[in-house]
């Protein structure tokens, strides 16, 4: 058991966490939580430490308990005390499990075919962590199918995003490009209608077509897109506000978006 | 200019930004930032803090700036040193400007007689500062009148809700129940059909009739709705998920039937 922060293992995963380039220069990162462990795929799992009071709690968890216990026999996992625990966790309240996993790099093109009539999101310099695991989440969820993002986009490997994909983390397809307006232009070239959410925007989000191919863009939490990116949408659409709202939340816009696409696909269908 | 962080003004914001009881023991809350300076109802408006370098920065804003000025010269203000002001701002990177403000209370009689054919949100134990804010800022973009939350919810006047709900706080009416129960009896018993997302939910939210008078029931973040609170909705929706996911973040979750009831209701008109 390791029992001292000084640990070069401790030390690393502390980095891990704090640090992208640590990050991109291992090729992985840390995915925290009973949920994370459960959902990762087996060939990308590296190690697995647990806190000395972990094992027992898995006892009282029934079925997950027991499917936990299995995979952990299968992978190997290394204990930590609590207190060291503590500081590789980045959560206030740490499950007591953590894992770091090898990352996963897809091409524009990858994205691009992952599904016949793609659904994708395009995110320009979006900054919050638990947004971008929210619209991962939320993505997953409406069949979105790859996430285009500006390099100056949140990194996806944060620990905060990790948190809030809830394990989409795992599935989503995404790819960062150093040229946002050449993606949005080779997306376009693959027959995808790229549509704006915009304050430019004449008609009502739930008033267009999504059924084709389709891509949304979506701004940075305060500045919005930035007008280069946003002359680049074939078609503006507009979330009605109610009220003094100026704007949504990031997360819910792009929620809103993909979930009516969801919709009128499953009215087609 | 105070430039001491033993000041009692100082002490006194300090126990404001981190302590609920104090809140409601003076009745106020501290809101942060231009945007919520600018959108507080002047009645309401108690005290305004400067940090000494925000006033040169309001002369490059604009129009915004002026405003400011404007509303500064009417209100009143006291200057802080830059450090002082770091102390008691709730955030990373503070504007500068943050005001104390008078708090707002409604009975659940007027959340329900706010609008002639209610749209609610009634949320159980939601503990997450941010999820709580974004509901109330999607919330009165989707036309919502009032929310209604469990006492075990998170603080509404809590700095990251505030700042979460960028200025919605001053504008939507909520009420906090000892008794959850009775009150969403009394919500069905004023003609609401109360509908709860809930995995029962065999019927996709977008085919439900949300033209009446309606309330969403939304749950905890991990734990979702309790079967007590669960058993007491007319009916259940399900969202539907696509990929491993098995459930959407709370605010996403709130966000889409709460929206999905605006675009019925808009088709309606």
């Amino acid at each position: 058991m390791i029992t001292s922060t000084a640990n070069q293992k401790i030390k690393r995963i502390v980095q891990l966490n704090k640090k992208a380039g640590e990050r991109k220069k291992e090729d992985v990162f840390v995915a925290e939580g009973l949920k994370m462990f459960l959902e990762v795929p087996e060939e990308r799992l590296c190690e697995v430490y647990l806190s000395e009071s972990f094992l027992p709690i898995l006892e009282e968890l029934g079925e997950k308990g027991k499917k936990a216990r299995q995979k952990l026999e299968v992978c190997g996992y290394e204990t930590v005390s609590d207190e060291v625990f503590r500081k590789i966790s980045d959560t206030q309240a740490p499950q007591g499990i953590l894992c770091i996993v090898r990352q996963c790099h897809y091409s524009l093109e990858e994205v691009l075919r992952e599904k016949e009539c793609p659904l994708l999101l395009v995110l320009e310099n979006l900054q919050d962590p638990g947004n971008l695991g929210t619209i991962l989440r939320a993505g997953e969820g409406a069949g979105v199918c790859g996430v285009v993002m500006s390099r100056d986009t949140a990194d996806i490997y944060n620990p905060k995003v990790i948190r809030a994909t809830m394990g989409s983390i795992y599935r989503m397809p995404f790819f960062y490009t150093e040229n946002l307006e050449e993606a949005i232009i080779r997306i376009k070239e693959a027959g995808v209608t790229v549509f704006a959410a915009h304050l430019k925007g004449e008609g009502n989000y739930d008033k267009c077509d999504y059924c084709r191919p389709s891509a949304f863009l979506i701004g940075n939490e305060g500045k919005g897109l930035t007008e280069r990116t946003a002359d680049l949408a074939d078609s503006y659409v507009k979330i009605p506000m109610e009220g003094k709202v100026e704007s949504l939340n990031a997360a819910v816009a792009a929620a809103l978006l993909v979930y009516e696409a969801a919709r009128q696909r499953r009215e087609r269908d």
